[in-house]
C-alpha cells in the first residue's frame, strides 16, 4: 500500500444562477495509507443529482451547504482498496457518500455493503438507490395512488420520474409524463410504457396536459416546480395529493417571477378541493427500505422496469455534466465513471 | 295548524368584492301546513359562518352556490312546530339545514335531534357544532399536535380558532392565537387561556408574531389566508403541519395580490421543511364525531373550555351581520336570535 493518486473536484464558488462548470475546480492530490480502523476506497462510479444544487448555495434547506474549498457533496459506487478495518475486506463494493474524487478515506461509518452487487452495479445509484426509493417511497407515503386514478410526474425521464410513472403503471394508473422535447417525450412512452406523454417546452403545454389527463389528476408527484406546477394546479382533482421531493426548474432562479401573487390561488385551491401538499426527502421514510427492496427489486428482476442511463466518462467532466443535468440537457440517469476500470 | 306567518332572506345579487346587506332581500311569506310525512320547523336561532361567502359566488368550490332568488344557505336550531312525521314530535328540538328563514318544512332528511340539548342550545351552533368539530377534527387528522410544540390560528376569537387554542393547550401545546385589535387580543389571553396574542393590524405584526412563537410554529391551524399566511410561512418548523379550512380574508378579493409572485417561495419552504399543507371541509372527518362529542363535550361540562357569543336579534339584521363577521368587526360565535322566545 502506498499513497494514492487521486482527482477531486472542489466547490470554488457560490453560483448565482446557473452554475457554471468553473464554480468547480478539478485538483490532483494523492490520497495517503489508510490507518488502523480505517479503509481506502476507490471510487467506480459517481451519481449526479438535482439535489446537489442546493448543496452549492448558502440558503436555508435540510442539508448544510458545501464549504467552499471543500470536495464537492455526492453518493459513489467503490470498491474497497485497501483496508486496515477489519468488517472491510479489500475488493468490496460499497455505496459511499465520499463525494466528488476517484480516492477517498473512510471508517466504515455509512458505507453500505452491495451484497449481492446489482446489475449493473450503477442501478445502485439510481432505480435502485436514492432516486428509486424517492420515487417508491414518496408514492407509498403520501401519493398512495389507487388502481384507475392519473399519476403526473414531471421531469420523467429522469431516474426518479421514470420510476413514478412505471410505479402507477404498475398499481394499475395511468401514467403521464412531462418532460422536454418531443425525443423525451417518445422514449415516456415507448421505452418507460407511460400512457402519454406531454412536452413542456410546447407553446400550447397547458392545453395538451389537459387533453392528457382526461380525468384530471388524484396525484402530482412534484420535483421540477415553476411553470408545470401553474399548469398542473387547475388539473388537479378534489383529494388530489402531491409529493415534493424536488423543484428543479427553481433551484437556479434568482428572483421571484413577476406578479401577480398567486398564492392565495394555490390556497384556495388547496381549500376548496382538499388538496394534500406535503414536502420530504427520502431519509424521511426510511421505514418504506424493505419494501422498497422487495417491490421494485422484484419487478426489476423480472423484466417489469425499464431503465435508462446517461454514462459520462471522468471525473473531470463531472462539472460539466451537473450543469447540463440541472438544464435537462440530457436523459435519464446520469452517472460518471470515475475508475476507468469500473465495472458494468 | 294553519299557514305560519314567516320570513325569509333570499340571496339576491352575487357581491362582487366584499358583500352589502341589500345583495340580499328580506321577504315575508307563510309557510303551508306539513302534508304527510312532513313536519313544519320553526327556526330559533340561525348560525353565521365565513363559509356563507362562498355560497354567494358562482365560483368552483366544494359546495354548490346558492340561485339567485334562493333563501340563503345555512344551519340552524329548530323546533318542530306541527308535524304529520312519526319520527318528529311537536316540540323537539333539531340541527336542521334550512336556511335564512323563520319557518320552513322538512321531511325529516338531515334533522340532527338535540336530546339532550346542550346548555346553552347556541352551542350546537358553535363549539358542540361545526366549528368545534372543525376545529377538533383538523387538529386530529391533520394539525396531530405534540405536547410542547408551538400551535397558531388566526381568526382566534371566531368558534373555530378559541376551540384550536383551548384543545392545543389541553393537548399541552403552546397555543398562539392571532386576532385584529387589542380588545380581541386580551379576550385571547384572558378569557381563552392562550399563552400569547398578536395583533395582526399591529404595524410590526410579523415581528410580534416571531417574537410570540420562539420555538417556531408547528401547527398553523389555517383558516384566514392572505397576509397573515405570508407571515407564517417563513416561521414554520420542519415537519410543521397546516390544516387549511378557510381563507376568510381571502375571500372578497376580487384581484390577485400585486407580485411578485411567491408562490415558487411557498413551495421552496414545503420542499425544505417538508410542510404538510392540506385542505379539509369537516365532513370529510365525519369518523371522528363520536371522538369530538366524547372529548369536548366532556371538557365543557367540565368547564376546562370557555366559550363567547355574539348575539344578534332578528332575521333581518343577518345580512348586516354576515358582512360585519366577514369583516371581522364582532367577537366570538354569531348567532342570529330568529324566534323573539328561542331558548338560550
Amino acid at each position: 500500500m502506498a499513497p494514492l493518486p487521486a482527482t477531486a473536484v472542489l466547490l470554488r464558488r457560490r453560483p448565482e444562477g446557473e452554475p457554471r462548470p468553473d464554480d468547480f475546480e478539478v485538483v490532483h492530490r494523492p490520497v495517503p495509507d489508510p490507518g488502523a480502523g480505517t479503509l481506502r476506497l476507490e471510487t467506480l462510479w459517481l451519481s449526479l443529482d438535482p439535489y446537489m444544487r442546493g448543496r452549492m448555495s448558502a440558503g436555508r434547506s435540510y442539508a448544510k451547504p458545501v464549504d467552499l474549498g471543500d470536495v464537492m457533496a455526492g453518493q459513489a459506487v467503490c470498491r474497497v482498496e485497501s483496508s486496515r478495518h477489519p468488517d472491510w475486506a479489500p475488493g468490496t463494493l460499497v455505496l459511499a457518500g465520499c463525494g466528488w474524487c476517484s480516492a477517498s478515506l473512510s471508517d466504515g461509518t455509512g458505507l453500505v455493503r452491495l451484497d449481492p452487487a446489482p446489475a449493473p452495479v450503477t442501478a445502485a445509484l439510481g432505480v435502485l438507490g436514492m432516486p428509486g426509493m424517492t420515487a417508491y417511497a414518496g408514492l407509498a407515503e403520501i401519493g398512495r395512488p389507487k388502481a384507475g386514478e392519473t399519476v403526473v410526474v414531471a421531469a420523467a425521464t429522469g431516474p426518479v420520474g421514470a420510476t413514478v410513472g412505471q410505479i402507477a403503471k404498475l398499481r394499475g394508473c395511468r401514467a403521464v409524463g412531462i418532460a422536454g422535447g418531443p425525443d423525451k417525450c417518445r422514449l415516456l412512452v415507448e421505452h418507460f410504457g407511460f400512457d402519454a406523454a406531454v412536452d413542456h417546452r410546447a407553446p400550447d403545454f397547458a392545453e395538451r396536459l389537459t387533453a392528457a389527463c382526461p380525468g384530471g389528476i388524484d396525484v402530482y408527484f412534484e420535483n421540477v416546480g415553476g411553470a408545470v406546477w401553474e399548469a398542473v394546479l387547475p388539473l388537479l382533482n378534489d383529494f388530489a395529493r402531491v409529493p415534493v421531493c424536488g423543484l428543479v426548474a427553481q433551484y437556479n432562479a434568482t428572483d421571484l417571477p413577476p406578479g401577480p401573487n398567486r398564492v392565495p390561488e394555490v390556497m384556495r385551491a388547496v381549500l376548496s378541493r382538499r388538496l394534500e401538499i406535503r414536502g420530504f426527502i427520502v431519509w424521511d421514510f426510511a421505514h418504506q427500505q424493505d419494501n422498497f427492496r422487495r417491490e421494485v427489486g422484484g419487478w426489476l428482476a423480472e423484466g417489469r422496469m425499464a431503465t435508462l442511463e446517461h454514462r459520462v466518462s471522468g471525473l473531470e467532466n463531472a462539472p460539466a455534466a451537473l450543469v447540463d443535468l440541472l438544464a435537462g440537457r440530457n436523459t435519464g440517469k446520469v452517472v460518471v465513471k470515475v475508475a476507468a476500470d469500473a465495472p458494468d
